[in-house]
């Protein structure tokens, strides 16, 4: 049997010791994930080229488990789909968003969603320029939506300095995921009508 | 004169500290801002009461720096005017948006920006549901295009996975923050259009 600090290391296994310790901790160092492996950080560098590295696999990680929808009729319905499929995704490690963001985006597989809503504006009739807008600006909504979803169950306190709106705003409130879920349903609505507005092809 | 280990703390000065630990390395823990600052761990609770109120003081000095515009004649620039606010401020701390966005909003200070928001969609004659899903949705589009202001210059690699459209979009791309603040704007736009289009009082 090898001991543990001899134990066969891979990319797949560095990459989800990484995502545990992101997941817990928000980051994760090269020292600190030899240390959770029980291997020397030398060991890690047989699999990968360092800390740049394994923040891709990690995208890649999560980025795979996105379905890329097929085209719909309407390509602000392919559109929403794929907002829908990528919020479910990052939702799960909202703590690796800063960090993915942080970095530039290499690995192919994150072109899977990408390309397809690249397409999808580009058949709403957008500009090259207006196609690049217009998806960092639903990956922007999308990523501040699966950081809500990870937000504690009482997201705002009922401080005396509320006023009346935002009192009564509160009210409504119900525990997520139905809150984040509403929330998120609301506002990709706006977000895409405002893009459909916009877009000179509409269908 | 006192010895580094016995200087003067106070809950401003911790707050200065963590905020630097989480600036460069996504979180801190109690042990290491004790460390950061030559202070016993003991001694930050003669201040704070521990880890959840330091993320509250964060959040306080962050929101702090946001100018709560006055209403505007329409609602929905009133709105945009406190997106570009909120957004400017957040951008300054990028790694603090996911610990910001775990824990329950307590600060009155906070209840500037949310007070006003929460006026201005009730002025568009939202109900205190949608009010409270039209905050949620502008809080996540605001958080993530700051997360995106501080991405690197390139974004998306040029890899071959990318489709005719995508690479198109990328050619089109310029370095931050022009890229970021004009995906913003444009998103913005989108968003705040959806918003009215759903909104029973326009003006």
């Amino acid at each position: 049997m090898p001991r543990p600090s001899q134990r066969l290391l891979s990319a797949g296994i560095i990459t989800d010791a990484a995502l545990r310790l992101v997941d817990r901790a928000g980051d994760f160092t090269m020292p600190g994930l030899a240390e959770s492996l029980r291997v020397r950080p030398s060991s890690l560098y047989n699999h990968v080229a360092g800390r740049a590295e394994i923040i891709e696999l990690m995208r890649s990680r999560v980025m795979s488990e996105i379905v890329v929808v097929e085209p719909r009729d309407l390509w602000s319905e392919t559109v929403a789909a794929l907002a829908r499929e990528y919020r479910r995704c990052y939702a799960k490690h909202p703590r690796l968003i800063p960090l993915l963001t942080a970095y530039t985006v290499q690995t192919g597989v994150a072109f899977g969603m990408y390309n397809a809503l690249a397409q999808a504006f580009s058949d709403g009739g957008f500009e090259p320029g207006e196609v690049l807008h217009a998806i960092t600006a639903l990956d922007s909504f999308v990523l501040g939506s699966a950081l809500d979803q990870a937000a504690p169950t009482v997201v705002w306190a009922d401080v005396p300095e509320a006023n009346d709106a935002m009192r009564a705003a509160l009210a409504t409130s119900v525990p997520n995921p139905a809150r984040a879920d509403a929330a998120f349903e609301f506002g990709l609505r706006a977000l895409v009508a405002g893009l459909v507005a916009q877009a000179p092809v509409e269908r």
